[in-house]
């Protein structure tokens, strides 16, 4: 008798390890990580329930591959036992490179290296160890594999990585108008010369998928109060990386995260590499824990504000906000707190934020008219703007604790 | 020790009746009737769990109301018992004169009575039966109350009627993507100048009621399916009262449906209100499945088709079809069925769909940016045309039987 | 590209029709009757949700089906193509004999068929119109199929059915509590030594399926409300039928029901059955509803007492209650009635309750301790009762008019 | 306008935060605390999604109270407004005293405090903090306060406690069988001579709440690699208290745990206290990473472990293990890991499990037959032995490395 490793999810009810390849990737340390990297940062600031991690996310959306596949295949799509492992095991690691804090942080720990470039690396180190049995994982993943609806299945505008995503975010949160009906867009998926497509009949699926996406957007990924934790936490880092460049030697950190908090380029990838697999929100909460007592006055405020949760408030714009606002503001916080402007500008400050951060593409989404005939939803919709649901939206915040900007 | 009849839900879990007033009405047999008459017509020939019925839905818009009522006066707006009390016995009520499959055969059993009209006759009704307590509940449904948020609350963009519909039409048809969250759409709700307003947080949700809306027309109400069911009951009916209004007088017609099928013009309206009371889906199904052997080739061949589900096939355009295009199928009909055209326009016809036949209004959902301001939605929201889902869409289409209509 | 009927379900989501077989029997109009067969008889009066139908529950025990093959093959078990469609089919048609309101008036208008006999006779009927085709299914219903374990799967302790209905009957009355882990049980399913048994580790959730099967029993099936309306429901049609024995021949029935008012014994088998293809729920709402008008007092008063809902009130106990109490109820009844005793024992009767009367069965649970190893559940469960969830319980009712029982 | 606190909560839809002093205890940093203690420990090597913390429990655990002093006082039972706040504070601080891991660390970190000590520690600090506004609630918590039902409603077989626990670690597992329908037990609940009661009708609803209580025993809080984690990060943490005590002064250890480390007795309690106040998982998990590469060969095993998921296997028993088997194991381990029997035993160890260490409690169920007449619920269920499912169940285990233990 065959048995098969199953997890409970929450979400989908029961997610079964497809192959052994998957479960050895899955008991791995590098995976097993991502049990300690929470899916949506600092969301749980706004959201309580938002505790939920990569680990899941990434085996929700192993779950939403097998449901593809097996949909594909019933269409009458070939894909090779290969292939579907490939695609697979793909989905499986295509997050394994977020560090603490998934997208909070990104960037600001190790400057210039994306988490998709991160994954690669990963898989790339894993593949090593597993004897090459992640090549067609990686060229799927890197879209060098000829069949291109497969790659599309990985990251595209219908992946199964957002499918899940924006159906686990949604649950978790309990943000349920965000919660969009993974298993009909799946049933309605097609593929149309090497397009990965929708059938005509699935269009309001997909209508309801983008409202429920820019839905999401606004309500958590860029929630004012979810940005504002967000931005005090890489202050934070910034902050404490500030003070260990001039020269602050004692600074607590966590093991772990000691080697990040030196690191300016990475000159030894391999190295990097092996300490970033160690790295998890865990490193970030004890240290700026402990940091809310530091002698430097910025750094503790900023942590200690961090942890009682007293978050600055966020206005957003459509439009920049001017120098000599933030300036005015910036002195008021200089003179307040005794600090120079250049560290009052800690707590004082600006950015854009953008509704489509996670899923930025130029590709449409094609609809399936009949077999061989497609078109972008934009034409097809009779909502008039659709468009206005998948456009790049832009907006300015300027943060400022609270005591300073009445409302 | 206080104790209240509290009916199990499936939708919210429970619904308390709030007092005996509600009680009582509830137990009366014209209430009791609304346990005959499916929700949404003959939907459950294209979704077979859409059997729920006009009983659970006036339940369920009850059991929001009281939400609504408790979530208004915690934001400090007054509304007294009385008041309270005409508002849940008027959302109570506000769909007990629906008959025979709701929407589908509304003037065409009774010609020029709207549901509404009688749903009012049948409040009038039990005023006189309960002693004028139902006053304040015909001052808020008819709109004469002062207090205008009331009747707004019964009857309006924002209603308790549509909210329950939506939700609960979403549950039974198993089409999740038109679910709204009416919970937190109630919460939202607040009363600015005495109109009913939605709190400015709550934008996104009403923007997902919106597209949940507009899903569920085209997936659901409008579907095509759909329409090619209600429409052959029309036609069903209309060539039925043909028959006997020609004289046959022999034809087989329940007794509670007798009445209605010599009915042209309401002249006594009390005895009109009494059979009405008797009317029910079961009176016209089982007259349909004893028309199927009828001997009026027209007439048998509708019914047998409706029972076995041989259901016409619909296209659907945005332009009208032209009297040729229609002129030739009729004829094609005519030969093939050997019937007069006259007769053969029962199997071809055409006609249009509106997206909001169920809910026409032309006041706006009203945001409040502030109390004391408030601005309409479309002009508060950044999806540019929102308007695309509040518009009035108008579609045409053709019913002819599916061989005579190559897809 | 292959296409598949999907039907929307709001309990599983969706439903594929595996196969053209299928697809064709569901389109056939004796297995569309269903629609307008209530699961659950009368239990609506008590939820009303209640209102799904035989066509809902075997569409759902037929994806179960699906699910159960898929899991069963998994873990290595041969189960053939044709064996698959057998079973398929058979679960299918399981319940296509059952009449209006289901169990409720079962062996009362007809009074010696069961309704597993009635499904055998459709399903011989079927199986001449398609050729043979249905010569597996039939086997396999029969239990004369060599691979035992496909019986066990349509029904025995946990067949198809029963993990449907009671997963759907607390769907849609709402009784939470009763919802069973139909996909759980499901994929902890092993076929050993032909036996259908459970693996070990789902030994929980086979308790929690006896628990739920008994608070079924008890809150839905056997609850007081609904035993007390379909009582009166029997009562109505025998006194009908004895109105017709005794010479009423301008009873009003509908034409689909007038045959089995008239039938005593079982002449002409497929004249019956052609009748009876005919029947359902809505023949006999339709003419209880006329019948409240009927001169005589004992058919018109329970009719009209079964219409406004004016139920008789069920006392229970564990022991018979006494011919004196019942003679002395009866008589109260018939002074206060102005009936001969013996009518008025149409509204003073007992009879007796049993807790699984729907799941007759001397057969245990095997688990599966390891593969050849399988033991009863009563053996491995430490709760040292489990029997009590397992045995039948019998307890007897007296049911009067509510005004003569004070509580 | 009145503007209330509200949380989303995937469990319950929305929490509402009742009044001011909840709200401001609520924003706390004793309090906020709690959001980074999980709920269930390490359970969430085994269910994924259970990563959710006390914080959320609390909220829930608040909102049930809300519910249940509604429904009592809709039942007409005299519940005044001090009272009401009085429960509401005592059942959201019912947990704060949880230290790292909840139960799971329980008595190792901190000898001899139990979590409720300390809860009612932290609620005395706050007390004096916002000048006597907790005194009703210590009261009601410590079952000092004249009306007991208002205990009842905290601690006791149906406290509010255990109704959100099992609800929500049932919903985050993913354990659906667990589920227990809060709302409904809480409609059923009832004062009867100031005992907290159950009305009969309710008793179904009870069982089940039993059934599910015991399948989470087994399938959750008791499951075998749940255990197997939990005992290891006991061994872990004596292990490290050991090596401090032995001199280790260098043993990593975040600040905020530092002090526990070297703690055997409490002297000083404020300042126990105010180090307690910072402790959470975070520590916990990042000082086991560290230690993964300690020299001591028993932490160093015992941390790389836990932290890459290589968990012991535990064997269940009825009885007691031999001392004999013990050893034997010991022995083995001894030799493989060139370690002292002593440090093998580190490996090697023996329990108890209680299915229902969290609930322990004399008290029965009382079930209301009538007001002023009530039962024990093992009186009136006919089920014979439920019993059986409320008894205390002793098993025995035996934990040792996989490699040692055949299965």
């Amino acid at each position: 008798m065959i048995k098969k490793k199953i997890f409970n999810d929450p979400v989908y009810g029961f997610i079964e390890i497809p192959n052994q390849l998957c479960f050895e990737l899955i008991e791995h340390p590098v995976f097993q990580r991502l049990r300690r990297i929470r899916q949506v940062g600092v969301a749980h600031y706004v959201y309580p329930g938002a505790q939920h991690t990569r680990f899941q996310h990434s085996l929700g959306a192993l779950y939403l591959m097998q449901e593809a596949i097996s949909v594909l295949r019933g269409k009458g799509q070939e894909i090779t036992e290969e292939e579907a492992t490939g695609s697979m095991v793909a989905i499986l690691l295509h997050d394994i490179g977020h560090g603490p804090f998934s997208h909070s942080l990104e960037g600001v720990l190790i400057p210039s290296i994306s988490h998709e470039e991160m994954s690669l690396l990963f898989m790339k180190k894993l593949n090593r160890l597993f004897g090459g049995a992640l090549d067609p994982a990686i060229e799927i993943f890197t879209n060098r594999y000829p069949k291109k609806f497969l790659h599309a299945l990985i990251s595209g505008q219908l992946d199964m990585d957002r499918m899940d995503f924006l159906r686990r975010d949604s649950f978790f949160t309990g943000v349920v108008e965000g919660a969009i009906n993974s298993d009909r867009i799946i049933k309605m998926l097609a593929v149309d010369q090497d397009d990965l497509v929708v059938e005509a009949k699935g269009i309001y699926s997909i209508e309801r998928f983008l409202t429920a996406r820019r839905l999401m957007y606004w309500q958590v990924y860029l929630h004012k109060t979810v940005v504002a934790a967000e931005t005090i936490l890489v202050k934070i880092v910034q902050r404490a990386k500030q003070l260990v460049a001039l020269g602050d030697h004692s600074l607590f950190a966590s093991p772990a995260l000691s080697y990040f908090m030196n690191l300016d380029v990475v000159e030894n990838e391999e190295e990097m590499l092996n300490h970033f697999a160690l790295l998890d929100d865990d490193d970030i909460m004890v240290s700026v824990k402990t940091w809310a007592d530091h002698k430097d006055p910025v750094l503790s405020r900023l942590c200690s504000n961090f942890y009682s949760r007293r978050l600055g408030r966020l206005m957003i714009r459509e439009n920049p906000f001017s120098q000599e606002m933030c300036n005015s503001l910036i002195n008021r916080v200089s003179d307040e707190y005794h600090l120079s402007p250049e560290d009052a500008a800690y707590f004082v400050y600006t950015g854009k934020l953008f509704n489509n951060a996670y899923n930025i593409s130029s590709e449409g989404i094609r609809i399936q008219i009949r077999p061989g005939e497609t078109q972008d939803i934009l034409q097809v919709s009779d909502i008039e703007n659709l468009a206005g649901l998948t456009k790049l939206v832009e907006k300015h915040y300027l943060c400022a604790p609270k005591e300073f900007l009445e409302r």
